[in-house]
C-alpha cells in the first residue's frame, strides 16, 4: 500500500491521450439512421436542384406578355388550355393568350415564362381574365437555382442534422457515408457490487458505474458492450480485458467481417489504485502498455490509460464521482475523438459570479461541482454555488449539481464574487 | 384556387395548439434504455447512502486516540489484526493499540472510529507504525452521509442524465418510471415524389420530408411510424389517417395491452393549401377538426392543425424549407409537450449583429434562416448574415443556414447592424 510515487499533470495525461487518437473507418448506414451521426466524407450533387424549371405559387402559367397593362379595370381575357400538377405536367406548348392551371412545384410548361398568382385572376367557370401584370420569370424557380450538379452540399465531419437527412434524400442518396461508431467495452469490477435492480444489503452496494459509463459513452456515439460485472482477481479481469482471445486462433468466418466485432476502447472501473487489490493497472502493464498512472486532480487521480494492442484502455476509480469525472477528462474525449467528433466536451458554458469560494491547492486540477441560479442558463452573470461534499465519494452531488467549474492546477482557486465559467451537464 | 379568406395569426395558432396538449402516461424502462428521457414521477430514496459507516481512504481502521502524538521522531507501533475489503468486513472489533487494513469503500469495523492514510505509517513487514496522529471520525464515510431514506432525489420531469441513470441503479431500481413516448405517423403525400433511394428523373423529385421529418420527430422524443409516401387521393390520405381503422372491431386481444399502438399525432406533409389538389384540409374538416387553416407566416403559411378523435394532426407544406419551418413552431413543440418536455425550442439562442437588413411585412411573422460567424458559438457579438434566398423552396437554405432568426408579425424587420438573437440548429 504505497502512494503513487509521481502524479502526471492533466495537461500530460492529455497530450498522451491525444496522440494516440485517430478517426475511425467509414461505413454506409441508410439515411433513416444517420441524423446524429459523423459525415465520413463530403456530399456532393451530382444533379441539379431544382431539376425543371417549376412554378413557386398556385396560378396560371402564362406568357407574361399576354397580360401586359391588365387591371381590375382592365380585364384581359385568358383561355384555360389544360392543368399542369407536380408530378403531371403539361406536355404542348402555351401561347399568347392561353393559360395552364398550375399548382407550386409543378413543370413549367414550354412556352410560359411565369406564374400569374391566383389572386391575379378572376375567374368564372371556364373563363379567366387577368386582373394584374405578371412579369416575365416571375413565381418560377429555375432548375439549379438551389444547387447545381458539382456543389458540395455538406463538408466531411459534420454531425447530421433532420433537415441534412432531407437534402441529402432529395439528390437521390439511399444511404450516408458515416463515421463507424467506437466501440466500447465496459469492465466493471468490485466483489462488493451487486448488478443494477439488486437492493443494496449488508456491506454490498449496487453497481452505478456500469449504467451511468454505458449512458455516457452512448451519448458520445459509441456501441456498448457491457456483459456484466467482474470479479476483483487477475483472471477474470483478463479475461474481461480479452487478453486471453487476442491468443484464440482465427475465427474461420465464411463471410468478409468488415470491421472487427471487438471494442476499440475498453473501459475499467474499479480497481484502478495502487492498493492490494488494484490489480488492473498491474495486469495493463505486464500485457499492454501503462502509459499514465495517476493523475494530479480531485476526484480521479488514480486514473490510469494506456493500450493493449490496437485498443486503448482507462483505467477509471470506482468511486462514481470519480469515474464521471475521469470519463468527462479522458475516456469520453477518446470516444468522440474515435467517433470523428470534437474531442472538447459536449457541455454548454455559461459564465457566473461564485457565491462562495472553491479552494484548491497548487499542483492539482480541482472538477468542482456546482448548481447554478436558472437565469443564468441563456447568459452571464447568474449565481453560481458550490456544492459542500464531503467527498469525491458522495454520488448524489452529480444530479444536485448543475455542471462544474474547473480550477486549473496554477491556480489556488476562485475567490467568492468572481466571474468563473461553469459547465452545464447535457 | 382561391386564396385563405383569412389567415390566423402564429400566436392564435400556438394559443388553441397549447390547449390540446397534455403530457401523455408513464411506463417502467429499464434502467439500460432511460437516458435522455423524461422521469414521470419523482425518484424518492428507500435507503441510506451509504448504507454503512466506510473508509474513505486506503488505509488502517484504527482507534483514532491510539495515534495521538504519533510524528516520524515518535513512532505509535500498531498490531494489524486483519484486512477490511469493500464487500468483505473484518467481523470482529478493533481495540486500541490495533490497526486493520482497510481500502476504499470498505466497512468501518467495529471498535474502529477513524482510518490512518497509508501515507502515515510507516510499514515493515508485519509490523507498521503510526508516524502521524489522525482525529476521530477522519477519513470516514457515515452511513447516510450522501442522502438518507426518503430524500427527494430527482424531480418529476427531469431530462435524465447519465449520472442520474447511476444514483437510481445505486438505490437499487431496476426500472424508471417515464413519460411514454410519442406515437408520430407520417403521411408524405404526393404524385410526383420518388422514395428515398432514387434518383429525382424528368418531373419527378425525391421525398426530403420523409426522413427529414422522421429525424426531427425522433430527435424531439418520438417514436415514428412513417409507412411509406401515399397518393395525393382522399382514399389513400383517409386510410393513411386511419379514419377506416376507427371504425373496425376491437381487437381480440387476450393480453393486456397499457397502450394502444394507435398514433398519438399524425403529420401530413404536402396538399395543405387551398388549392384543387389539397385534399387534407377538407378531408381533416369532414372526418375531424380543422381547428387552423391558414398561418401569417413565411414559410409555412399554408399550415394547417386539428384533431381527428383523440389525435392530433399537422397539415405541413409539401416544400420541404416550409415543412421545417411548420415543424419547428408547431408539430415539434406539441411532440415535445406529449412526451413530457419543455414546449420550447431545443435549440440553443445566441447573440449577433445582423450584416444585413431582414425585412417583413407587417402582420406577417417570418422564419429567416442565417450564417452565423464560428466566433459567436458562445458569446455575443458575433455576424449574423441573412441567407440570400430566392423562395421558401430553397431546400439548401437550411443546411446553410446555421440557425434562424424570427421576425415577429408586428415588426417591419431587423436593421442592419441590429442586434438580433439567432437560435442555432441543432
Amino acid at each position: 500500500m504505497q502512494g503513487f510515487t509521481r502524479r502526471h499533470t492533466v495537461q500530460e495525461a492529455l497530450s498522451w491521450l491525444d496522440a494516440q487518437l485517430r478517426t475511425l473507418d467509414a461505413e454506409d448506414v441508410p439515411l433513416r439512421d444517420a441524423a446524429g451521426r459523423v459525415l465520413a466524407s463530403a456530399v456532393v450533387s451530382d444533379i441539379d436542384v431544382p431539376g425543371f424549371d417549376r412554378s413557386t405559387m398556385d396560378g396560371y402559367a402564362v406568357v407574361a406578355d399576354s397580360t401586359e397593362g391588365a387591371t381590375p379595370y382592365n380585364r384581359i381575357p385568358l383561355k384555360v388550355v389544360g392543368d399542369a400538377m407536380p408530378g403531371s405536367p403539361f406536355t404542348r406548348t402555351v401561347a399568347r393568350g392561353e393559360a395552364v392551371r398550375i399548382m407550386t412545384g409543378a413543370p413549367l410548361p414550354s412556352g410560359a415564362d411565369s406564374v400569374l398568382p391566383a389572386e391575379s385572376v378572376d375567374s368564372a367557370g371556364e373563363t379567366i381574365a387577368a386582373i394584374s401584370e405578371v412579369s416575365p420569370q416571375k413565381n418560377v424557380g429555375h432548375r439549379g437555382e438551389d444547387f447545381v450538379r458539382g456543389t458540395t452540399l455538406l463538408e466531411a465531419g459534420r454531425v447530421l442534422r433532420p433537415q441534412d437527412i432531407g437534402v441529402m434524400s432529395s439528390i437521390g442518396l439511399a444511404t450516408a457515408r458515416l463515421v463507424c461508431r467506437p466501440r466500447v467495452r465496459l469492465v466493471i469490477t468490485g466483489n462488493e457490487l451487486l448488478p443494477t435492480g439488486s437492493k443494496p444489503r449488508d456491506y454490498q452496494i449496487t453497481d452505478a458505474n456500469g449504467p451511468m459509463l454505458a449512458a455516457l459513452a452512448e451519448r458520445d456515439g459509441a456501441i456498448v458492450d457491457f456483459p456484466g460485472l467482474v470479479q476483483d482477481n487477475p483472471e477474470a479481469i483478463l479475461a474481461a480485458l480479452g487478453v486471453f482471445e487476442t491468443q484464440s486462433p482465427e475465427p474461420k468466418a465464411q463471410s468478409p467481417e468488415p470491421r472487427a466485432q471487438s471494442p476499440d476502447l475498453i473501459i475499467v472501473s474499479g480497481g484502478s489504485s495502487v492498493g492490494i487489490e488494484d490489480h488492473a493497472p498491474m495486469l495493463l502493464a505486464k500485457h499492454g502498455e501503462l502509459a499514465v498512472h495517476g493523475i494530479a486532480m480531485r476526484p480521479s487521480s488514480p486514473t490510469g490509460m494506456g493500450t493493449l494492442g490496437s485498443r486503448l484502455v482507462f483505467l477509471l476509480p470506482g468511486n462514481p464521482v470519480s469515474a464521471l469525472c475521469a470519463y468527462d477528462f479522458f475516456a469520453g474525449r477518446a470516444i468522440r475523438a474515435l467517433g470523428g467528433r470534437s474531442k472538447e466536451w459536449p457541455y454548454r458554458a455559461v459564465r457566473g459570479t461564485l457565491t462562495r469560494k472553491i479552494s484548491s491547492p497548487i499542483g492539482r486540477l480541482d472538477y468542482a461541482r456546482v448548481k447554478v441560479a436558472p437565469s443564468t442558463a441563456l447568459g452571464a452573470g447568474g449565481r453560481v454555488e458550490p456544492l459542500s461534499v464531503a467527498g469525491a465519494s458522495v454520488l448524489s452531488s452529480t444530479t444536485r449539481a448543475d455542471g462544474f467549474v474547473i480550477v486549473e492546477q496554477d491556480s489556488e482557486g476562485h475567490a467568492a464574487g468572481s466571474d468563473v465559467e461553469v459547465w452545464l451537464y447535457a
